[in-house]
């Protein structure tokens, strides 16, 4: 009996992999990866003139995400092995919010010797941040005006969003904005490119470009953002929105001839990079939480009613699985964090003592600290070193270590900023669950799972089961299911996801005894997170404002300023 | 014409130094220093049996004393190459509240055999810290009483005095107290042991033991403390309270002999050795405050009156200066926190490029901070890693940082530590002048003035011009001082600081640009002050509440418990 195969794609910020996984019980047969070749231009638009880019931009080049594809699938199918006429479907995730400016036959602008100097006209990078002056703007109108779907973005919008990507490029670039036929996220982008096809997906409508309840923002709204971009919707971002799974179309014989597979397998609808980890590790039904923990976190749950819940990035229906209002919620640093200290707050001792062991940093710390008995080291951190994205929503927040002595030791504060990011968890689990968001289990992934310290910490302060994912491809895996159900090979995504996700159950147990112990630290960590974050005292606020001066006083004591054409921020001073 | 010299001797906490000073002009003739040789015993009595010590002792054996006063002199007369014959007074500061346990003829029960191996019997050194209990007690008593004396101390006494570790004495080494003719701290013992003749010196009478307008604690206090303690005064600490620069008596000849000095040349009345500091740089007129800014900061000023300032150390009648009350105030950690800083937050490669160039971490951090604009890091610091001993009078208390985020360097918070500790200066200086007394200007001595980056930011946050003591050993400096006084070279001790002592003017000027930017940090610095240290928010109690409960299960966990017998404190666990 033969097999069938899909290909995952998988597409991040800095390479794109290829996996190709036995369809029947997701077997992952064979990957390949490749970087691209100009990574995130932020500096300098190196795939063209080699242009200084202002500050706050991160473009690239859809040139690399070809060469990427062009190279990773045939390498996936020369790594597994298989008959390349046995592959029936393919899956694709991709960092969202990465925004092109194409023509409607799907070329890029940037693409063309025309616009080939414009920055606007290049890929604007899910974490490209030019644009948050539009997205401010966007929130305060949408506020006055009590649009109703604001309230499903936890009341406000990040600047990486579609909306304020476009408005952008509109009022800074014009000429690209006239340009071009259709503004597209990179996954539909990509589909689009596959099958000849244009469609939207509908998770990543609902999460990045406002679509809701069957429509997007109203011209009156868009109207009154520009007059000019009243229309923006109808003409330049207008295509069927698919369900999850659908099939967007079939390959077309071009790219099946390119890429070695046969014409005419389905292409399901494409997918954001962290959603897709859901299906991959079966954590697709109702009150399943996804945490995808790495230098940041997501977490995702689907539940059978709309829930407005504080904060959350986002709550859209079929978001996450076509029946189901797809929940998402994250923190703005985990993993970064971590990081963060080592590079600035560790001592010469300690980076000795690893290297002759030859252990990293991180694991050193952690078993220097990890049997501690909980709260002796005395500190409580707060973790928003890079602002606060969940229950808050307030990215002029930042970091606090509270309760040092002269003997505080590194892993004494590294242990705390651990605690500090379970206790964001759950102030984020609490906050869906008091919404009325039920939450059963709490299924890990992403790389911070090796850290098995953590994971019982993050397991005793949520006082929640952890169930981890089984596999180290979570995005690729992910694909594949709903490649699965583009190719009817299982007639939805949770009949796909049971039989090709891989999770192994109850993993981490909470320990009573030191959950309790955390219980005190968490109420710490609670009426600092409130008095910090909800207004009593808005120093966090207040610094930023006089840092902001700061700068900009020592810009004007260097010389002439440096800023982008019209650009009236004094943010774009900050290049951090 | 004849110059007259005068010998300074500063007793420190690990050694013991000698100048030879001009009585015309304070010029620096010659030194000697000599280390204590069993320094400070705070594991093992090293002195003795080489018993182990419990965690909160810190001893120190007087035979060191006599040793080092042996190096000391002659080295230094003979380095300065003056006649003895010439030297007519000898002036001397101590570490005080570092008792000693004597017979009457001045001798230390811990020399005699039958005492040698019982550790109370020993030099309890000031940070000796085993009567925490008996302070508390008498903290307690004293407020239940309402004790008029206790405000003089702003409300609390430290465990260092001498009536909670005579106390200690007492309840745990009865044997010790009894054979006790004499409980005297250390400065008093050496001028005992110099001329023969038992004197307490006024300054150290007031702030180590509780000696108010003329009297100690009464009988009734001290008998509800312990019966066995109502006569302590009468019996065990009996002695005539001499004037500063008062003469206690003419060396005698078995020390002359000894010294190499004149029979019967004055010997001044005993100094704590923070306080002789006024007298070096300078500043014993009223609203003359001396910063002696070293590990900690320790802060005096004489004044016309008494005032009661809430969180002082302790105000005295002539404890500074004859004839003006002498206010005391200090933070418990300043370089200390610097240096905490350095060891446990600042990575290899900061190490590397120190090194590479040949300067301190310190010298680094500053370069690479002191080009800011204020504010630049946006952060702000609590001071209080050792507790607070100013305004906030609680050792409970710990430190702070707000504002990090992943873009925050070991410059930055480098930075915000220094400012933190001179908003802590502000917060002192500023609660004197609300209470009356008048501050007028800033002489600033000790191992921190060689940071110019520190003194200027110092300087602009408190608002105060600086001056700066020009010698090097405020100590042994100040004293000679007090010893050309007592040797009648001078009146009084304002005449001879005005002679002998020795500082720059204005060094340190306020610049109104950044002095105005840092106020809005202040603002911010007692916002959070008040926040953590007023009651608002305890998080800073309940943190080391939870870590002593903590640090107990985990003792539990380890073994049978290590307790000294009769401790019924928890904090007995608590090694740090």
């Amino acid at each position: 009996m033969s097999q069938k195969y899909i290909i995952g794609l998988d597409y991040g910020t800095l390479s794109g992999r290829a996996l190709v996984v036995r369809a029947s019980d997701g077997a992952e047969m064979g990957t390949d990866v490749h970087d691209y070749p100009h990574a995130v231009m932020d500096r300098t638009l190196d795939a063209a003139d080699g242009q200084k880019l202002p500050p706050d931009f991160a473009l690239q080049s859809p040139a690399d995400y070809i060469e990427t594809l062009e190279h990773i699938v045939p390498g996936a199918l020369k790594d597994a092995g298989v008959d390349p006429a046995d592959v029936v479907g393919i899956g694709l995730d991709f960092t969202s919010a990465t925004v092109l400016a194409c023509r409607s036959d799907s070329t890029p602008l940037c693409l063309s010797e025309e616009f080939a100097n414009e920055p606007h006209a290049w890929v604007k990078l899910w974490k490209h941040h030019g644009a948050q002056d539009q997205a401010d703007r966007i929130v305060k109108l949408a506020q006055v005006r009590r649009e109703p779907w604001l309230a499903r973005y936890g009341g406000i919008l990040s600047a990486e969003m579609l909306m304020p990507k476009v408005l952008e490029t509109l009022e800074w670039a014009p000429r690209v904005y006239d340009a071009a036929d259709v503004f597209v996220d990179a996954l539909d982008w990509l589909t689009w490119t596959l099958t000849g096809t244009l469609t939207f997906a509908a998770g990543d409508s609902g999460y990045k470009r406002m679509f809701q309840d069957g429509k997007y923002p109203s011209k009156e709204f868009l109207r009154n953002l520009n007059p000019e971009f009243e229309d923006v919707f109808e003409t330049k971002m207008n295509a069927p929105v698919l369900p999850l799974g659908a099939r967007v179309g079939g390959l077309t014989a071009e790219w099946a001839a390119r890429l070695g597979l046969p014409e005419g397998i389905a292409v399901a609808s494409g997918n954001i990079d962290a959603h897709v980890t859901a299906a991959a590790v079966q954590a697709v039904e109702d009150g399943q939480m996804t945490a995808i923990m790495g230098t940041s976190a997501c977490y995702i749950v689907p539940g059978p009613e709309l829930k407005e819940v504080p904060g959350m990035f986002g709550v859209v229906d079929g978001g996450v699985v076509d029946g189901s209002w797809g929940f998402e919620a994250g923190q703005t640093a985990v993993g970064d964090i971590f990081a963060w200290f080592i590079d600035n707050c560790v001592p010469q001792s300690y980076l000795d003592q690893a290297a002759r062991r030859g252990i990293s940093v991180h694991d050193l710390l952690t078993e220097k600290c990890r049997d501690q008995e909980v709260g002796a080291h005395g500190l409580i951190g707060l973790d928003w070193h890079n602002g606060n994205r969940s229950v808050l929503a307030d990215a002029n927040l930042s970091g606090l270590m509270v309760g040092q002595t002269l003997t505080t030791t590194p892993e004494d504060q590294y242990r705390a900023l651990l605690e500090s990011t379970a206790f964001g968890a759950r102030t984020i689990i609490e906050s869906f669950r008091q919404a009325g968001v039920a939450i059963n289990e709490l299924v890990v992934a992403g790389g911070l799972t090796k850290n098995g310290f953590l994971m019982q910490l993050l397991c005793d302060i949520c006082r929640v089961p952890l169930s981890l994912g089984l596999t180290t491809q979570p995005g690729a895996r992910g694909s594949a299911v709903f490649g699965a159900v583009a190719a009817d090979v299982y007639p939805d995504v949770k009949a796909a996801a049971a039989a090709m996700g891989a999770k192994e159950e109850g993993v981490y147990q909470v320990d009573e005894e030191r959950a309790g112990q955390y219980d005190e630290l968490y109420r710490e960590y609670q009426i600092l997170h409130d008095y910090f974050g909800r207004g009593a005292n808005p120093v966090m606020h207040r610094l930023k404002e006089i840092r902001r001066a700061a700068h900009i006083r020592a810009e004007k004591k260097r010389g002439p300023l440096l800023r982008r054409a019209g650009d009236h921020s004094e943010d774009a001073y900050l290049n951090d």
